[in-house]
């Protein structure tokens, strides 16, 4: 059977990029993967771990004759990452991304690779806040979703090819407007980063009788925070990229704890648990979907 | 040897109290474990699962000379479950509680267990979003914080007791006033409930183009919300019972998101990078403890 894809080029061979790898190998999806990154000891980690066929930090060597390339590299680098790729890519290559912010990197992609071939943007919902090729899993986006982010002008059989791609590691495509998916994303993703970072640098200065107050943290706190972990840059780059929709969420999650905080100023229990109850309500949705 | 407790009464044989009775006779630190509950269900789950020798709906059959006293319900019920347990109780017989917030439960305690015996407040820093006998694990306090938190008239050799009981299911025991604890729960428990609840209200109401912005949360946003599964009668009295810590700890949460906040408008990502970065150094201090 012919592979999916010939050559697979991902950029970026960090968690995502390096599971996007390993996962495609082990189903057989490409006839080779080449991984490209400019850290020389996250590239040995990637090729040592089979992450890649093969690891390059040269541009030229990356993208020679791959025809789909995914850029895996922080979303504030993904641009200037296309045009540096560009030169080099073989006319009608495929460029999909990973980025968890859509409606500003989308067009800027399809700039950068006008000329070259079509442009299909993704984000697979999967994640930790670990990092690095290290990190990497053939089974992390198994059963997650992958958002795919077409728009008007995006090509169709491009489309159905990553869409098949993401299909063959295990994850569950659907579709969307860029700009939909980053109203969305910035509700359960992007401000849900910017609250975990606000609590866990809330509590860490927080000291009572100079006891520091994180020294009496719990499981829960520690849930709570998790993804206080990632990497600053990485969700500095999707805020800065999804600004609007951010504060949107911002807005509306303010005006949910200024409910509890009113009922609980005015000692309304009825009221402070039947808020509390909204909250448990929408938990509990979750974990039976 | 002789036993630490006699016997142990332990009124509300859910997470915590159940699991408190199954360490406790594992550990063979009481002769006797009785159980006081309302619900006949769930006592005849803490009877079959070993969790107490003697299940009872009985005020006066669960604290017969009964030397230790455990309160273990929802804190909110506490001092009126105090009251109806005092007629029955033999004098001198030691009353301590697990309840998460302590500066207003600690002296309603003393008042209604006057002429008994000593009160030590009590708070064993374990427990997850489940609840019921069901739920109860005889480690669950294993290798945990227990704060124990005497005031000045607290009797010392009631206090010692009850750290042993403590320490005997493996519990770490600290001590400190009501009033410091209050304030440090209030940052790294009390509030990020708060949040967790607004945050789950908040994206449970949100839709885009039909679509519920739940269906796309992952496991980030899992993590992040996973104590709003928690019971809303449960931290509504906690809330309550510790408004003003609670409202302390919101201030400073507002003023760190309110940072981030400003950086976002601003496009200022290198400050942005560095606000976040405190959340995640943080996180990482706790990740170290």
């Amino acid at each position: 059977m012919t592979p999916l894809v010939d050559r697979l080029a991902i950029a970026g061979v960090g968690l995502v990029g390096g599971s996007l790898g390993l996962a495609v190998r082990e189903a057989g999806l490409a006839r080779e993967v080449v991984g490209f990154g400019r850290g020389a000891e996250n590239l040995e980690i990637a090729r040592r771990r089979g992450l890649v066929d093969r690891a390059t930090r040269d541009a030229a060597e990356a993208v020679r004759d791959a025809d789909v390339v995914v850029l895996a590299a922080p979303l504030g680098a993904c641009a200037a990452l296309a045009a540096t790729l560009r030169p080099h890519a073989r006319r009608g290559a495929v460029l999909t991304d990973v980025g968890s912010a859509k409606a500003e990197i989308v067009p800027a992609l399809e700039r950068a690779w006008a000329g070259v071939g079509p442009v299909v943007g993704g984000h697979p919902i999967a994640g930790s806040e670990t990092s690095g090729a290290a990190a990497a899993r053939a089974d992390l986006f198994r059963g997650h979703r992958c958002i795919l982010t077409p728009t008007t002008t995006t090509d169709r059989a491009a489309l159905a090819r990553v869409r098949a791609l993401w299909e063959g590691v295990g994850a569950r495509v659907e579709e969307t407007s860029p700009e939909a998916h980053d109203r969305i994303l910035a509700y359960v993703s992007h401000l849900p980063h910017l609250v975990a970072y606000a609590l866990a640098a809330m509590a860490g200065d927080a000291t009572v009788e100079g006891r520091a107050a994180l020294d009496w943290a719990g499981t829960g706190f520690r849930d709570t925070t998790r993804i206080a972990g990632s990497p600053p840059a990485l969700w500095r780059d999707v805020a800065l990229a999804n600004a609007a929709a951010v504060g949107a969420a911002l807005d509306a999650f303010r005006a949910a704890l200024e409910e509890i905080e009113g009922r609980l100023a005015a000692g309304d229990g009825p009221g402070l648990e039947a808020t509390l109850a909204r909250g448990r309500d929408a938990r509990r949705r979750l974990d039976r979907s």
